[in-house]
């Protein structure tokens, strides 16, 4: 979208203010993308449905994405509450609007006033949101039935944006290919699906969230674990599961040059014997990942915690 | 609230197929009684906030318990999505309205269509599903701003009760009186809090709920047990924490004449030692309950399970 309007970058007090208070609050955007992932996975419900993406839900739940980010958001910076709007940030009135698309829906009470815009895209694990003035020249004249419209062009470009397209945790159930998922999901018990899982789904990072999603039960953490669980299960093929609650299964994740688990990700990978200059110490033996479709001819080491 | 018409029972086959497949669904009303209980739960976050009341609450999610509402329903009736409205019941579009004092706001989408329309009182355990059809005869005139309206009074003696004032698991801290609830939240620990409620709520039925939003702890049901939890602690003052998850323990608050325990809820009473024509049999010794006031001289029994 481009704009006729030069970006003139009028002087706003209001929405300085906010942005300011809101860049305190979360200078690094840390708990403002830990709201966005655990709204969508508040939605999927994953661990009693087995669903992961917004193509699954109810309608209800599609609808209120926004809703529920909107008290999530509110619950997690803790904002005083709007005597109009939704919310009130550094002293002033401010609504919470949110839209996957980035076509917000402005109703009259949101005229003249602050908002705060945002969206999120689960596919690419991004999320942005920022800070605008619903005023005339930034809002659409077009109305719809229930008298509400939309920023134009030049509003859009007048947003002060606090993080645009900033990362979030990565959803690997979408991101894998769904034949894959398919193949994953078809197994009949949580363990068999979790092992395929960490067949398939290699040097990804795989949330608490996934697992629980694709365990579907209580105790899903311990599905993953060496007594009897996924580890144990999958040695003998050769696979690494890299938990990031360990620093030193997350040093040997980046020693090995794969992706590095988060507190609370696991990371699964294939390794295969090397000679001590080229591998990565493990178990009193040296390794390195295994290429692609190469021969495994013995188990994984065990992890050090 | 009366209306002049008479209420002529107008032979709507929309409602009576949706009421139909709604009763068919959830005969005894245990199945919404209990998205109801767990709408206002969410909602409060107890465990998280140590909230219990609506009027506690953040404005965005005082707003929004309607939609958590809706979603939560079709989660557990598991609705089919509506095409236009909310949900498809029977075949038929259905539109989900809430309201905490049944003045149901109907948007121009509505008009003549099926409506289910909801009502619960968290401090008088109750709550309320109907349908009824949103024709010209049964709505309000006057329009608002958004084109909304309500039910008129012909239009309220129209709904079809489901379930009116059915009863849902009680919140006690909302029932308490606030000075009581004020002296439990003020102890500094959970185990101490947990020690108050049970000796200040006495012969009511605790839920795990009101346990963890007073703990405010992730291991909260450990803090209720023998082991260094309330039981133990409040023993030589002669409580008797029954728990409803053991048949004996519900069976032995009967036999005293107390609350009964559900499963998952406890019931807190103070017993004193009685003569075996009076009493109840507990760890070989006879008790009755105390009367109010009455000293207490002897520790409780331990409960068999």
């Amino acid at each position: 979208m481009t704009s006729l309007d030069a970006p003139t970058p009028t002087a706003d007090l209001g929405v300085a203010a906010v942005v300011a208070e809101l860049r305190s609050l979360d200078p690094g955007g840390s708990r403002m993308a830990k709201v966005f992932r655990s709204t969508f996975d508040q939605l999927y419900d994953g661990q009693r449905t087995g669903r992961y993406s917004l193509a699954q839900l109810f309608k209800t739940e599609k609808t209120h994405f926004g809703t529920l980010l909107e008290i999530n958001l509110q619950r997690e910076l803790k904002f005083a509450d709007g005597g109009v709007l939704d919310f009130k940030i550094a002293g002033l009135e401010v609504d919470c609007k949110y839209s996957h698309t980035g076509a917000w829906m402005l109703p009259l009470e949101s005229f003249e006033q602050l908002i705060l815009v945002t969206q999120a895209d689960d596919q690419r694990s991004v999320w942005s949101a920022g800070v605008v003035r619903v005023t005339e020249e930034n809002r659409r004249t077009s109305e719809n039935r229930d008298k509400k419209t939309g920023l134009n062009a030049h509003g859009r470009s007048q947003i002060t944006w606090l993080f645009k397209d900033a990362p979030m945790q990565p959803n690997a159930l979408l991101q894998l290919p769904s034949a894959t998922v398919a193949e994953i999901m078809s197994r009949r018990s949580g363990q068999a699906r979790l092992n395929e899982l960490f067949r398939q789904a290699t040097n990804r990072r795989l949330s608490r969230n996934i697992v629980a999603t694709v365990a579907q039960q209580d105790d899903y953490m311990k599905r993953v674990r060496d007594n009897g669980g996924s580890r144990s299960a999958l040695r003998p093929e050769g696979y690494l599961i890299l938990g990031g609650d360990y620093f030193i299964q997350r040093d040997i994740a980046a020693a090995l040059g794969a992706v590095v688990p988060e507190p609370g990700e696991f990371v699964s990978v294939q390794v295969v014997p090397a000679p001590p200059t080229e591998g990565v110490g493990i178990d009193e033996e040296w390794w390195r990942l295994a290429e692609p479709d190469e021969r495994i001819d013995l188990p994984a080491p065990v992890l050090p915690r």
